[in-house]
């Protein structure tokens, strides 16, 4: 960085912007950054809209020219928090500006973009410029935890992960049809949406890769009343219906190859079906020698079994995972007061900000973001090829 | 005993003729007894009500007459499932005639009872003849298996005990006016009934005794509908309404000697308006090194913390007792096949002749009963006098 | 039947037979079957082992003719509780023999054998035999309650199933080889033995059948220590390795057509490497209305999600199936009071024997254990042919 | 408020003023509080500590006079979370100099010094300035809904409240002494640290009053490690040891008036020896027609139990509080995403100002305040006099 602070530019205002927002502000309260940061400009398509915006998160400035903005000399950081339509444009364009940058996930909607992201950012890494994918989920501390269990050979040799991305929005029938749910518009359904945090935990966690999955994908409900008015969540049903082209639940069942789970098999679901799940992100992970089972829904909590324990003691253990040993926890409050889902955005911010300040390439890489990309790819020709198991 | 098997009288058919026939029934079915057992005869008021129980529990006779029954020379085994009015009678005559005696919780309806039959229990024992009270908690497996732990000093020090026994089947404040809300019927409320387990299960997981006691009663509704014919839990609402003349609820707060838990502090509370509870005794034990907590209405698992476990790696742990490392349960199903409430008698029914066999004497003894009722009536003075603190 | 009473032999007094034992013993203190049951005969090969179970399970006579016995006139009901590869020699035997006939799942060892089986009995019913395959888990409380439920409409339109049968005692590659893991003798590894239970209940619970399967098979650890002496769990480990020929885990995803589910995707695992999980036969069902959760780990509790409750107030309701409202219940003891593994049994007895005397078919038929086996077959067809969907 | 802006003077930056800084920061993001306010001074002892705070929680500036700091004309609002024994001096001083006041919990260390403080409260009351105790736990969502279900009647007629709150960091007896646990510093032990949480918790959901109470204090270890090097939670500990001056556990039975709850009996406890149980604030209210349970460990958690159901459909239910119906939520994320312990006070902040900016008085009152004070006081009486029932 030029300077003694880093000055940041976020592209994209609504759910991520707000999220990140609170990341940007609440991290150096929490944490030793080891640099001042600065909200110097939030980017919107429409400029009333991003005032508001910057007014209720706090930045400094407002803009809707976002190239103007990831260009500008006097930014160091580009935040991106758009439609996932926009994100080769804007990343390359900051890459190429030397602007380190943390690009919300998926990377890209397509493999191509996301290839292209990943050799600009290759580029840009020579001249030691940082980027990072915004898999927050990584930054739970009980899922970081439980990578720790894993390389400290707590569950040996893992033979099955399960990984599950279960939310309900679209059980009822009669539910609207949303931009959501059209191909053109949100590029994928639930396997691309909520699949890809499954697909990058399990690597995250085992340190294994998705070598090869056999998948389905369904759409359980085809058409949907339209809103009267544009389409969206509220509003007035008309008689109309949409049509629903893309996935409503993925189902795939992978090989894993290398870390502690090489050889091992993982099935993965990512659906918006499962009735009474909300936000249901569960890993499960079986070794020789222990397990653990997480569930997003409770994140301060991660179940451990540990196998090697005396015979009759043997059981899953709750741990509440406030403790001051327990990864990102000692910033924050004491013991068994719990955190929640906003702060593993914070986490993001002091990850990526001290990996800039200490000169080293933060993880998830843009390498990863297309990794999983490709599984998604995977699974997609898979599922067009009656689940014939499809290399990635 | 005379020869080679135990031949059994049953005194009493009610929902306790049932459990203890099913333990007699199946015991021997799954435990290596060391003698052959007889289900000689069941024993009732009413002669046909008593033989349509002989038919259902299989017994091989029915007899009206309890005296000849358990006086009876070919009896070798008497086990007391009457009313608590009759404990005493029954027991005393019994022991006289040298019939080794199991006898229902509580032991008596008072003190005095009590202690008239542990002096017949106590002069009976001089020639070899065995008594037991029939506290089944104590052959859950999970609260054996707790038992192990303290003993084996994994809680350390215990400081904390809480010991709840709710259910609430008086929750609604229409419900009838039955006999056992009446004091001239039932001798006491929840606190005889179901608060009489938490204080016998407290003093056998700690090995601690209950030394002085602050207790609370309360009757919270003081009038119910009669039925229009008897009283009973069905029948028809009449408009008239009767006295309840027990207690609701039972509260009170110990100070415990001996045993690992010298010096804690319990709370004990026993009622019928917990609303959602159906038979929810929970024990919670807490010590410098560990604690377990327990539920019957999750009686297969117990749930141990080892404080002694390395800092972020503590939890309480869910432990399915049903390994053959666990107490009783080799005897039965593969790990991960559940018992259920029954089987507490069969294990009962094991420990009772194994000891008789053995020539030990099995516990719960009628002292330890009789220390039940001392510590019941503790609590009632106590309620009496303001709460005050009052030696057991 | 011949008299007033029902003669039972029961071939084979493993594992099962000691269940079945319990089951017929039991049964008829706790419900009106409308007939005597006497269990008059048990057969296996080794004289001195059958004489011994039958002391200990209380069997009138022990035999090693099980042909004999089958077809002795004075027995009324046949139990086969014997190893997979005898079912259809005995089944057909006794139903030719004109027994009533309840056969352990899985119905046969192939699905050759099963339709043999099927045939035996369809010709057999016509003159008034009965037949009827032991999936046991149908009686389980919870399960028969959540049918009900799904019956009811309360679950709306059925979208996804996930059925698991997560057992672990293969996570220890060093456990030893067993005859269970040699194809010859097992003839299936865990998709036969507790995938079917799994299959079986999604179709009872919905109604719905599996049409078609897109399935992987999987073994982890393909060389297991032989035993010094023979093959088993206890022994000492040899320095020679035996090989695993049947299939550690089995995964496979199905399209469900009719009932409840028609249209819905079910997910089903069978393994023995889920560390931690000794018996979890777990069932999610999510509907347009409403969903539900299973575990046989703690089987007198169903997960029930009312999707029709105002907003707000939804929620996972924990409902212990232990009321008399509920199947079964009102026969054994008072709310709260739980049921074990072994209760699954007498129930299958009574819903047996009564349907004998109601001169009625039971539940399940030897055509949907036959069903069942035909949808093991297409799993492990679809596994050999690279997942690809397979029609059942 | 003179101006179109509130500034707020923090008085003490430990704990507290790092949570009630978060909950200034972070409020006017998510709420429309209708006013803009200003961190505007932060106030310390120690110069150099209290500039530190500054930069880290973000505050314009610092100060080591905290009365010139509470009387500056240029403040509007004073938020006191200093250590209890300053409270007195500080909140009359404000509410003298017509100040809002949010005052941190326990209102006082006496009594008296609480009744001062209320007198000064109603005075300034007169001409528009509002005070406020910061009891924060009301403020969380599930605690809310837990308090809109009661007022609604699901619950009907409540009988019996339990209200623990269970810590464990004095479980080991090796532990050092601190200052916390000397009466001359610390005022009290765990009855006013935690159990006054509880006190106010119960009174706040089901609207009724403590009215008598009998309790019991204990102090399970004396003396304990002091420090080498002052007292304190690290450093290394000396041979000589301190003398423990306040409770380590209190446990409480109190009888209700009023509310909901009118002729309830509440069961209380405060330890901080619930070995295992780090912040296990637990609630448990039952009634006529419905029961709750809330713990504080998982406190986007609400268990509502509905004795309205149908028979055989009631139980538990588990309601993750994250929905947009319930009380401050939809000000978050969307559904299944969690909130944590810090929010509560951003609801806090919140509600305070938006009181403010209505003119109306916002609740918990120093009235409230102080009647939680008197139960503490009651329940030191009832200790000291052997559990004497004690009028509040």
């Amino acid at each position: 960085m030029a300077s003694d602070r880093l000055r940041v530019a976020m592209v994209g205002h609504g759910f991520m912007g707000a999220a990140h927002s609170q990341g940007w502000r609440t991290a150096p309260r929490f944490f030793d950054l080891g640099v001042e940061t600065e909200m110097t400009v939030v980017v919107g398509r429409d400029a009333e809209r991003t005032e508001a915006s910057r007014r209720q998160y706090g930045w400094q400035t407002a803009s809707t020219d976002w190239r103007a903005a990831v260009t500008d000399p006097d930014i160091d950081v580009v935040d991106i928090c758009s439609p996932g339509s926009s994100h080769v444009e804007v990343a390359i364009a900051a890459l190429e500006a030397g602007k380190h940058v943390l690009c919300e996930k998926p990377l890209a909607n397509s493999v191509a973009e996301a290839e292209a992201m990943t050799a600009a950012a290759a580029a840009a890494r020579a001249s030691g410029v940082r980027s990072m994918v915004g898999f927050s989920y990584r930054r739970v501390p009980a899922i970081a935890f439980a990578k720790q269990l894993v390389e400290a050979g707590r569950l040996g040799t893992v033979r099955q992960v399960r990984a599950l991305y279960l939310q309900d929005w679209l059980a009822d029938p009669e539910g609207p049809m949303t931009w959501r749910l059209d191909k053109s518009l949100a590029g994928s359904g639930s396997l691309g949406d909520i699949g890809a945090h499954a697909i990058d935990l399990v690597e995250h966690v085992t340190g294994a890769s998705l070598a090869t999955v056999s998948g389905t994908l369904e759409t359980f409900v085809t058409e949907r009343p339209l809103m009267a008015e544009g389409v969206g969540l509220s509003g007035t049903a008309s008689s109309e219906r949409g049509q629903v082209t893309v996935d409503d639940a993925a189902f795939f069942t992978a090989r894993l190859a290398g870390g502690a789970a090489d050889g091992a098999i993982g099935t993965f679901e990512a659906t918006r079906y499962a009735t009474g799940r909300k936000n249901g992100l569960t890993l499960e992970i079986s070794g020789s020698d222990g397990a653990i089972q997480f569930d997003l829904e409770s994140m301060n909590e991660l179940r451990f079994y540990d196998a090697t324990a005396p015979a009759g003691e043997q059981g899953f253990q709750r741990i509440i995972v406030t403790e001051p040993e327990h990864p990102y926890m000692a910033a924050w409050w004491p013991t068994g007061h719990l955190i929640g889902y906003e702060h593993t955005f914070s986490h993001e911010v002091k990850d990526f900000v001290q990996a800039i300040v200490a000169g080293e390439d933060p993880s998830p890489s843009f390498e990863e973001g297309l990794h999983v990309q490709r599984v998604l790819d995977a699974v997609e020709r898979s599922a067009a090829d009656g689940s014939a198991w499809t290399v990635i």
